[in-house]
């Protein structure tokens, strides 16, 4: 079985099957704003979702960010070693490309284990 | 215990573990077509995959889209749209990124729930 | 229950969940090598991380190659057929993104099956 969250006509906002929820890409509120803030709104975002699938950053399994420009690397880094708890992060990979909308620097995709 | 479709010398097309399927990033059929024709393709592409893997576009967990070009968005959705089961979509994220072919405009990688 | 190996404070290598194994991902040892030598030391990252998860090469589902340049593909190719067990490959997906440090040509993201 599977169970959706914010399930829309062109995608959910994350899907959960066998105790794995696979999240949407998660994307900044404030088009336009410098990467600190969009990183903390992205990863505010992550939170969000995963407390309504059940579970919590500490149960993220793998994280995929994607920065518009790879110059970020660092203005997102320091926002994400502020808000994972060491010792239990996901594997993850940071890799450029460019985003659906022009404003956005950054999105990030997890997925989370449940239980 | 691992069950493979397509199993060639360098890639499957789909690997399924966990009744979770995992297909390899579907391409068009017909390099330098317009992004309407080719997200079609794509789609197409995946309905057969997913088909063999004894599960549909409804089960679909998580879809990665890349877009040789982010200027593809609105043409993509626009099959994508058509294509989906509303209410039954997965988590999604797109970005751009080139593709092995120049005359690629898209791939779309998808993990499905095979029960 | 995830385990965790490598667990650092801004991520894991690895995560594993209910027999799978989700990779960081892996990176060249030598910046400004070429690929050939790059997507050696990659896989090689992989063997080993796979090993410290009690899985190998012939139990990926999945993997997404990142590279640089994507003219890089053909040389990529070259080792990555080298080194995949014929009838065990993954479903593969390759794309062009700029990586965290410009003398990165490849970049390498696995999941694989436990048991």
């Amino acid at each position: 079985m599977i169970q959706r969250i914010d399930a829309g006509p062109r995608m959910s906002e994350a899907t959960i099957h066998a105790d794995t929820v696979y999240c949407a890409g998660q994307v900044p509120e404030t088009p336009g704003a410098d990467i600190g803030t969009q990183t903390r709104e992205v990863l505010a975002a992550i939170d969000a979702l995963l407390a309504q699938a059940g579970t919590d950053k500490t149960r993220i399994l793998q994280a995929q960010v994607v920065l518009a420009d790879i110059g970020d690397f660092a203005g997102m880094n320091a926002e994400w070693d502020r808000w994972v708890v060491p010792g239990q992060a996901p594997a993850r990979a940071t890799i450029e490309g460019r985003l659906a909308d022009p404003g956005w620097r950054i999105e990030i995709i997890v997925t989370a284990a449940r239980i």
